[in-house]
């Protein structure tokens, strides 16, 4: 099996404004060093994401020591980092600290994208004041990225609370009608908050890609 | 086919303390008349559930207007009411005016059971403050019973401010992922409240036999 | 049973920048009736989505007539209009003809709200030059609703050539594995383009209410 | 990843009257130590529940030897435990031996909330006489846990004997369409019994919860 | 379109013992017709199943009224039956009149292949007295049919009372989890009882001709 | 609502060789209209497909009466049709008379198209006879498309037996499991047989396009 | 945890003619431990069904040298054989060698229970010819369990070609849409042909006990 | 156990034209041995699909030696290989990297059957200029082989660009909504292209299959 089934979208950054960034289940370890290599060719700086320890570890160390890898969101920088600009306009608010995962995705691909953001954990709605008492932090970002697993109702409390963007992302926290995030997702999908918005299970990277849509759609003018 | 198909279970009172009620699904015109002419032989009370306006209007004239029929619910009480007795123990507590075919199956039964019940309507959390304005009324009841569709977020909300019994009933109300009532009755059942407890989708019938099971242990001593 | 199960929201306008819409389904006469008196004493303008014929011509006559009713979409505007306001910054992208009750209830959310759009539909991807005729005028807009059925592959081929915000709203058309849009949603969740959204299946009020909180964020500044 | 996204929620059991317990799936060594230190700081009992055995082999040594560690359950009792208070009022009645990870985590709740329960275990109803030698022993408690998987026949029929609260907990026991335990639960909430509640699968720790709420508002008066 | 597409499998009896029966749903007037004329020619005698009211009236008079029409099966013998031989060897078990339009298919399906059985209805087993009653009744018969919908616990628990042969027919009989008869025929695969059998979802005429194969293996020798 | 929001695909037969045809459920009586007279216009020939009767009755008499309609598949000709060419090289293999429905939109499909095709009718597994009496016939035919529903056997069975192309088309016929045809379908993909397609439940149209598209590579030397 | 919560059903050979069987899955060292003695205690014969190999390795020595174990269908044998008894009446039929964990499941079980049987192998519908070669063999016997993973099509062949007991058992073989095996279970529920009965995917314990009860109606007279 | 359940379908070329493939999952080592000395006995070559690492590791050595394994496809050659013959008339057509491991089943599979095939790889939609630089390559071809996970647009995006046969893959690549495939399934069904065909999840061995068909029929005349 050759590598060049391997065909990086550099110009995807001028059409729609995002690098590449590389989903790295399923690839084999040759398919990664061929992506890191070509990257290296055009000085590219690449964001992987889902990247397992135990790829990483399979790495020449030579590319495995470039990544500046963060474990709990499985997500790897290479190349160098651009600067953050400006200030903070994007709150990530989740609703417990097992959906740690997510949310680091989320502030890691906002990073690599050099888009400031204030993270606002651990506000589910079972102890509801500890999303009143952080309400007025969140108003004062424009976009809110809300986390929440099992039955997901942050999202909705949070939607008849304020009236900046939403985007939720559901987790697949939790067990039994919880498990694998699907309850989450619907109750999102089914929320009575008016404009309220979704993306899949556990996409962070999604996530923050759409809230840096929104962003550009901000700088736009 | 003959209706001595028909087995009432006029001993269930003595057993488990609820009168057999009627579900009226599928039953056709001859076991309807069967069973009221068998509840009348005993001098019983019975409360009919889901008794669509089609079968009601199929019965014979005099046993139609026997009927105390409430077109909402698709209730009916047969034969003389208890006394409701003693002040409201029960909240039923409704997320919103659409669900209101249940809300009142739930009161409705209770009326059968002469348990009175106080009702708390379109307090869904989308406008938390409409929860927040009712929680002292609703604290003051041992028992809440949660009416909630679409992503019922509700109890989960309740759940976190009120230490009391709370019975949920996810409704069908809602469309896309909501239709049917599974998103709702997942999100119950994920719930991060501790000690929410459900019946199932529109149950109305079954979520108040589940607060007078409560009553009556509250009752035994 | 009594319709004072009815709250209106009327404070939400303030809490989130929309006003009270009425989502119809299992409401009951009465309860419309309500409702528009209600909003009648207060002077306030509503938005009713998915009326049905038969729940329009129950209404009083002078009730029904000052309706603004739209069949397709099944909305109806009650009490004065808000003035359009501005260019058209959102595009209402819809792939096929059958789609249209989603399109415009989006189109008529939107009129409701005082926010022009400007529609335009009929762009499949199954033939790709119709989405490519219009690829400049969809550009021209910061923000984009896609309204898609059956295998929804539209998001996605714009998410890989359109650089703004994209809301997509999957329909229920379709017949067989698309029945119910569950396919649609699932293929808009597992888009490869990056940052694309969604709501719940055939919610065109919750998309146009997305869109119009994306330019609240725009207008912020 | 710093650990301040950690809320701990010790004002719960003033609100709702239950201790904050922590779900251990997805928590990181780091989270953990965390948790047990902050709680160590307050004087704090916890609860820790689905602690698998390499997080707890994974902490540090005076933390893992201060734990109260159950394997069956896998739950952990952290700090001085409550003196248990007054006689059984609670029956934890279980279908199979194979739900016996259930079966504790119920009684292992109920512990660390210092309350009294009796266990009545391998009385599913394929053998009924197992059933009707207990019955007058389940009869003796207000309140029975009723735990079960497979078919989950077991809350019906008992439901039928017993005019006490019932909560029933479907289990993840079973193969082919019991696998994951919908088939159990579905059951349950089907049953023809009037009243039977239930909550997640495998949620030993929130039916445990809900049987103190109902004892709670037995002792209300 | 022509008729021809109609090719009756008047051999089948030879082969495995089993006159054609005609399953009606989605068969149009000509194609009934036509069936029927192909019987009359060969002077078969035919069961037909699932007849609609509206499929019957709109036949020729003749056709017509040459059916022996059952409303609550919907099912209809077609020239002339064949007697009824020896004594009932099968018990036709119901746990609720609201399942009769399954029993009754059962009962016509055997009537119809001359098959005699006895019909012991209304004994679910909420009312566990009901089944207790007639248990000796059940086990004088070496076969048992056994009808159940919504949780359908009938069939495991008479599967531990009882050591003959069960075929189960779960019924889609009720609501939300139990709507469609999915639960129930879950729960019956599920069963703690050892060697209980089960047909699809309503298929009153397939268990009837499973029974049919265990009396003929019985009669073989 | 205008219509100008119909793009007919008039390009689409150079593109891949298919006119384009129109898909009518959720088409309103203006769009319908639209569509036929912009065919007219351009003298273009139209298969509409799924026109209900209820929709066909609506239209303008002279647009009514224009259309080749054909009840069992729904199907209607608009304009003059294409001649047929050749011999039949495509064999339509049913399994059932309930699937005529689908059968037919195949049938119907090819004749718009001009191409020749030999049904083979009522040949279902179960009555494994009627299928190997037609086999030669079959055999005869480079591509076979096989029309099954309920558990759909017949694909396997001739996928064992015939070397030939093999389109699946499973259908919605069946209740219990196999209501809404999934069944079918999934029995269909999981096939033991090598190198069986299918297409979307129903979906008649496809088949035939998918056999077509087979023929056309036949043609291409 | 103690383990008086195993209470065998050493009566139900009386009741119902099966011996306790022990299903191993989630079963601790202590409790297996309890169950072998309890029945060595009683000098009675155990057979233990998806013994995995650590459980058994992980037994002391002698009881775990006392069972007979078979590592294909996880199954062992403790304490002495019944002798097998008269000529085989039940036909095992298999369609696929992948489905041997099944099929040996049956074998062991009908051994267990003394009873003969005839394995028929490797007999899928996908060769046609390898069943007809068997067709007068499985004929020979009242009584055919047949095993069929997949789109199991094995079961309405042969419900087609014999008239005796068919007793099908869908296995969990395979991949995409079959894995888990309910595409198997589906299309043996939707059986075209008359009178298939099937039991829990893999369940080939339960299959061997109903075939068992047929026997035993046989031998009734 | 003995392995005489393995009847191994050496006259399916004949009948078909496909030499057997075996399919590895769930064959022990004993039936595996079996397998390939019954072939190696007859001089016939084999192909084995979805052989695990650790499967063929446990082989003797010299039958693992003899297997041409390939890891990414976990395919096997056993015995001399066919010649190539002719010019490529297939394009195996991958939207990503991450689906190579079906992509390399199907080059593997038509490798095995002697066909020669073009690989066209990495060109999903979201960068559509990919597929569209790729378009005229894939045209050059009658038979297009099309693999596509997660959302799976491709196939219906080239449905509307080339007239040639689509055999269309769907994946299981993915997470959340994505998992396991049935979201790419579905989509490919559901497209909205016509003539799009598709085989299992996974299933490159069957699309090989099926396009060699294919070729078959183009070789007919």
């Amino acid at each position: 099996m050759s590598t060049d089934d391997v065909l990086l979208d550099f110009g995807r950054a001028e059409r729609i404004g995002f690098d590449e960034a590389i989903f790295c289940p399923g690839k084999s370890r040759a398919q990664l060093i061929e992506i890191l290599h070509r990257a290296q060719e055009r000085g590219a700086s690449l964001l992987l994401t889902r990247l397992s320890s135990a790829q990483r570890e399979a790495l020449p160390v030579e590319l495995s020591q470039a990544l500046d890898y963060e474990p709990v969101s499985r997500t790897a920088f290479f190349g160098p980092l651009r600067p953050e600009v400006g200030p903070a306009r994007i709150a990530v608010v989740a609703a417990g600290s097992s959906d740690a995962f997510v949310t680091w995705e989320i502030l890691r691909t906002l990073r690599s994208l050099g888009v400031p953001a204030t993270a606002v954990q651990d506000v589910g709605v079972a102890g509801l004041w500890r999303l009143l008492d952080k309400l007025e932090l969140i108003k004062s970002h424009p976009v809110a990225v809300v986390v929440a697993g099992m039955d997901a109702a942050l999202p909705t409390v949070l939607g008849g609370l304020y009236g900046g963007v939403i985007v939720a992302v559901p987790t697949s926290t939790g067990y039994g009608v919880a498990e694998g995030g699907h309850t989450a997702l619907n109750a999102i999908l089914a929320s009575c908050a008016p404009g309220v918005m979704t993306v899949n299970i556990d996409n962070g990277y999604g996530a923050a890609c759409a809230a840096v849509r929104v962003l550009r759609a901000m700088d736009r003018r």
